[in-house]
């Protein structure tokens, strides 16, 4: 299959932060910003492969700082690379403060995608062309993702002891 | 501050997958499982710490298999480790057949929550206190996966190549 | 057909009150109570009957203590007894204090649900097989509060000055 | 407090059944209904006593046959009787078939709500003054429901047994 | 095709403006009105047509004043005219002080649309016929609101200059 | 007050229609389009003006094409003149077709939201300042859509008539 860009895949969704969307102190749910990624990433998936796409897994995310009720929410998410029938999905997150227009990052998450069929079987997608240097090593950086994606998902348990200590090394 | 019992935090939160909760196949969204998810650990987190609090943190979460429309989902909660203004939550989320009752597992993940004031200052929870074989496993394992969140969270760019070697050695 | 247990039918479900569920003074609304009910009621007639079920009547509710913005709601619902395609379903609700982990008990609820096929005709479900003495005692009342409903549904008009009588003798 | 008129309280809700509404055999689910009558009984309540309302209980409800996706659903709701701070709402639920016009009854409920201040406490409201041969039954008959209602709250237990067995005969 | 009366496709509905339909000063938010007032002619057009309807066009509307959390909103819908296979409906919005029960006047708007087939393709419909000087009043206005439409909709770009000048004039 | 660009006002929405979004044909409502376009105005103009906006009026809009479950909305908009404490800004809608990625255009309006202050007092806005040609144009344009406004909202009744006699010649 043809290569496409990765330009193609980028989506840009804003949010306003509503009543509904908050806890109780008036700050954004984690659970709803989770779910807007999931969304941002879903359109930037469709966009490469052309098919219904389902989320097969998402990376460690950190919540900074809390966003408040009445803020804006950016969120801009894009391909980094494709492994057969899935793609990683890159999501990153702003929050704009109200008086001064400024942008603080919230959050940078890495969503995994299938691409289905109409019968939700796994089909294979185009791989995906970067262009910059940032696109380049995003794309390079997926791979190691990708195997700590299987030691988490598979073997984490027998051998996290050893991962920790050598990490601290 | 006096510990409190792990099964005191915990929560099991049943939901029945609704058209609103689907993609176009019919399948329960990713976005809308980690929401609920959200909702169950904050439940658990509140138990421990009688205080309103927020999501910190998500650990790796890999779904499995598919979940369809009109299935129900079970997510089953605690609290494994404290770790002075924060707590880590383990959810399980479990869905069952219509047709034979049959669970089948569908996700493990660990939220971290953070105790907040009125004013959304993090303050001290009490210790959390292990009394099963399990729960002393998680409370142990936890202090690991908190160390690699602090990796993840601060420190993988440069060390990630490293990392990864490691893990495959 | 072979009877189940009752404990097989058991749901127990967990919400936390947030803004959407909300009126104006900050309390749980009554409607919107009513539907988690709903729900609940709905997966222990599903797991009982293994078939999509749907709501044929709701007894008498009762809303004894307002429910505020932050409180957790516990949700336990469970067969009490079938007759042929319908179940009744008994729901018990808490309400749990934030500062003090307390439950009190908002309400005692019993629905009524059909299992139903594809095209919405009412099917036969199995008995209902009760293990303890409390699950005895729920059955046989199912008889009478049965027979309540009957009246109700059907003749209550012309009767219910005499009823109002008796029941006050 | 002076009288008010019982058709100043009342309400008239009309609702499309959407997709959001609908179980998966796409007819509107149970919960959502007395959602929906909930908040039409509730808007009666409010036009009668200039208060915000809570619902405080619901009688016995049939739901005689399926809605579907796409139907009209009306809703009609007017006071029938105060009692100091608590006020009865009748409420009258019907079907609109989509090709013939064609109202069916669907259902027809009391809810009781009461009037409350700004920080929840119950307050008097106005009586309510009946001007059809209609109204003047309900109102009547509001006063055996409500006998009714605190036998149903308070002493069903202990007297089922006899007042169903003089209920049949 | 035998026309139908005005009033036959009348549709009232009641709104209670609730947190999730306001914005961070607790007012019912525009969009959120717009929705309803497209449900309440949605259900206008669908009893005229007895098919589904899809929404083809908004006329201005003009937001006179702020409604609050807690306020009930009226909207009334009815048909002025078809044309071939679209029809207009003229929507009144009231919101109602909570104190008096005075209702001001919010909105008035013209919204047009089309029955379609199973598949989505628009069909002829009845045409409408007033019975009221009001409805007769309507039902001419509405020739010119479409002469309007067809303009804004195509050619308001080369025109608008004139057309301004020749309004003031 | 100092201008500003109109570039910093910008505000790109994507959204992804979901089942609850639609009609029971599969299309995305009107209505629900309209409230996404009502937020998306609403984000630019909190962006230009620092202050939670409000919305005035919405001027003509109209649906040409259906659009699909499972397609993805584009919306952008971005001010294009103020005029004291109210503010115009213009949204343009695109639908993504799944399997091209080609966009087709859905709509074009205009919204009119006013900034207020803590008590929804209107307040002064800063002026905003086009850079393009194509800004210069919107900005002109402005006033003779405002013109336009004013007689629609206040003289529209006696003057229809001559008025599209005119747009006619």
């Amino acid at each position: 299959m043809k290569p496409k860009r990765v330009r193609d895949s980028f989506a840009s969704m804003t949010e306003l932060v509503l009543p509904n969307d908050t806890n109780t102190l008036g700050n954004l749910m984690g659970g709803r910003l989770l779910h807007w990624m999931d969304i941002a990433a879903a359109i930037a998936a469709q966009r490469h492969s052309n098919r219904v796409c389902v989320t097969a897994a998402v990376d460690f995310v950190d919540f900074k700082s809390a966003i408040r009720l009445g803020e804006i929410v950016i969120l801009e998410a894009y391909l980094t690379r494709t492994f057969n029938t899935s793609m990683e999905i890159r999501i990153d997150v702003y929050a704009e403060n109200m008086h001064s227009n400024e942008r603080r990052k919230s959050n940078t998450a890495y969503y995994t995608f299938v691409a289905v069929d109409q019968i939700g079987r796994p089909i294979p997608v185009h791989p995906v062309e970067p262009e910059t240097d940032e696109q380049w090593a995003e794309h390079e950086a997926a791979l190691r993702r990708r195997e700590m994606r299987l030691i988490l998902a598979g073997r984490l348990k027998s051998e996290d002891a050893t991962l920790v200590k050598l990490l601290q090394a």
